[in-house]
């Protein structure tokens, strides 16, 4: 029995110490150790090397650092056993901090101002009331939900997006591709944070934009913490450009660091983070993954498992 | 009898119209209406002229338009009459939007990324979690506990301070001069949410900002909605120049309109807003004082009215 840590561009040091105290009674493995591949029963996993499950023949789960699984899923041989994906309430704290600051600055019409300042005008245009303004979330699981219910508490108007219709107090979800212009139509500050899926890839596009109601003076907003491969980024830098977009708030991109030459980084009403917006705990990260070892071991049931279908 | 409106700067004709479908049984005169002085037993003022109250000798209450009273109490013949001030939920929800937009934005460590974007860095600084970080508001009336309380609700560590004690659950409230200092000491962004009387007026100076908790990455925030006389502007520019505040969200300034040549437009850790965080709305101030008229005459008593010695 060995629990593997395979962590790439990560200090595997120091979740190896953490897992150790944590289980001191399970032996926690580095690649760089001397371990037999058949004790290995779980691999805790970030960008795992290519060559990253070979000969774990007793291998019971795979544990995903990351909350979402997208890169994961494409792995060239990845091993049929059951995906644990992270959920951890400080990255969706974190998370729901994010979705906060930017959809109230762009209510509180920030871009407009920030003009003015530079102009040195003084134009009294009052901002909209927040319940006046309808925040639209695509994406209502553990970091959608959250985000709702806090934008709710400060007074926001939210609608909610899923694959499966969801009841939550207060909140209008739509469901499946067959109500999404229904959403779209009744949103004005656009926030994504679905998995990145075949269906999901490309969404943030023109087409989508276009949909979206013109209530917020200026017009609509995209917010995109998720994946950048949910976005077409020429689509938004066209979107700012005509107007289809006020403004946008993107943490992450088509490629990552994003080069240089993005047109993105120079548009004044576009706020660009590095992919900051919520990142895993190592401290709840070890918390999480033992309990779940410790649990397992006992004979019960993994939780957050991937459903491979689904593609999250 | 008659509700006379006195409103510099305010189309008084669309207040005329709402009071009058508001109390149809109640005349309501303006100043260039032809009526008899000593008939006036109630005032609507924004900004009365010197001579405003002249030949009322029948007057029983002066309704402010404004939540602040500060200008009114400067009045040099002000009756001794109860001042009855605004309080209205729609103004409040405002405030709180733009309390909540400034505190996020910089919590979220707003400038370092803007400056990060201008220079194309991709630098993966993590901002804190709201909970690490605490909000600590002056003035705990309508608008503070609003404030607080959606603070809270997203996250932040909130505390408070006013003149006297308060229990409000899960903020701790500093009172009086003699915890001001404790306060401070445990506040990393500031918001400034008092009435302007003698104690108040120029509270938020170089003392005060040194005395504030450093644990924001850069230092402290300073956000002021209350009103221009609470800052010394000269020690907020010295303030954001030393690094004693890392940065400032102001609504509210000495002179207004702030003039072009003050040094708070030029710095890019100062955001400026022409006093809009939140405005009185006029169909709920209609709503409100017919209401308080109405009442008044059927023997009840007047509310929110305003303690000429505290000075709010
Ligand atoms: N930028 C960052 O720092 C950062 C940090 C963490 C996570 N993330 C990203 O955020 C994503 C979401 O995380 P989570 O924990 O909230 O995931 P989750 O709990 O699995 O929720 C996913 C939500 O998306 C919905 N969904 C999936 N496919 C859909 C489709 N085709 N159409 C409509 N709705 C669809 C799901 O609908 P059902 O409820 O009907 O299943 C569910 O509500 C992660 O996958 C990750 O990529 C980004
Ligand atoms: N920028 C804008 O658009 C805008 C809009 C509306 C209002 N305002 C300003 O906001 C101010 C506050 O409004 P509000 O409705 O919340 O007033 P409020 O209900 O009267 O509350 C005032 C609060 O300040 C506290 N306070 C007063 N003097 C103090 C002192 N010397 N030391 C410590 N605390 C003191 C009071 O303490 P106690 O609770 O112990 O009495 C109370 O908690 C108004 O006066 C107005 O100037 C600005």
């Amino acid at each position: 029995m060995a629990l593997l840590l395979h962590l790439t561009d990560i200090d595997e040091n120091r979740w190896a110490d953490g897992f150790r105290k944590a289980v001191p009674d399970y032996p926690v493995v580095l690649r760089s150790d001397d371990y037999a591949p058949e004790d290995v029963e779980y691999v805790f996993a970030w960008k795992p090397a290519d060559d990253a499950f070979e000969g774990l023949v007793n291998l019971k789960a795979i544990f995903s650092l990351g909350a979402g699984v997208d890169a994961l899923l494409q792995h060239p041989a990845l091993p049929d056993v059951p995906i644990v994906r992270f959920v951890d309430d400080e990255l969706t704290h974190c998370m729901s901090d994010y979705v906060i600051s930017q959809v109230t600055m762009h209510q509180r019409l920030f871009t407009r101002y920030a003009e003015h300042q530079k102009a040195k005008v003084w134009s009294q245009l009052y901002p909209p009331a927040s319940h006046e303004i309808s925040v639209g979330i695509m994406g209502m699981g553990v970091l959608g939900k959250d985000a709702a219910r806090k934008l709710k508490a400060i007074g926001f108007d939210v609608k909610g997006w899923s694959r499966t219709a969801k009841d939550i107090d207060g909140v209008t979800v739509f469901a499946g591709s067959d109500q999404f212009d229904a959403f779209l139509a009744q949103t004005d500050i656009l926030v994504c944070l679905l998995p990145l899926t075949p269906e999901t890839t490309g969404i943030l596009n023109m087409e989508t934009f276009k949909k979206l109601r013109r209530k917020l003076v200026g017009g609509p907003v995209l917010i995109n913490a998720a994946r950048g491969k949910h976005q077409k980024e020429n689509d938004i830098v066209a979107a700012l450009g005509d107007g289809t977009l006020s403004a946008a708030s993107l943490d992450v991109f088509e490629v990552e660091p994003l080069p240089r030459t993005s047109p993105l980084w120079d548009i004044e009403t576009c706020f660009i983070t590095p992919h900051i917006a919520a990142i895993s705990n190592e401290r709840s990260g070890v918390n999480y993954f033992s309990r779940m070892l410790l649990d397992h071991r006992d004979g019960k049931p993994l939780r957050n498992v991937v459903d491979r279908d689904r593609g999250y």
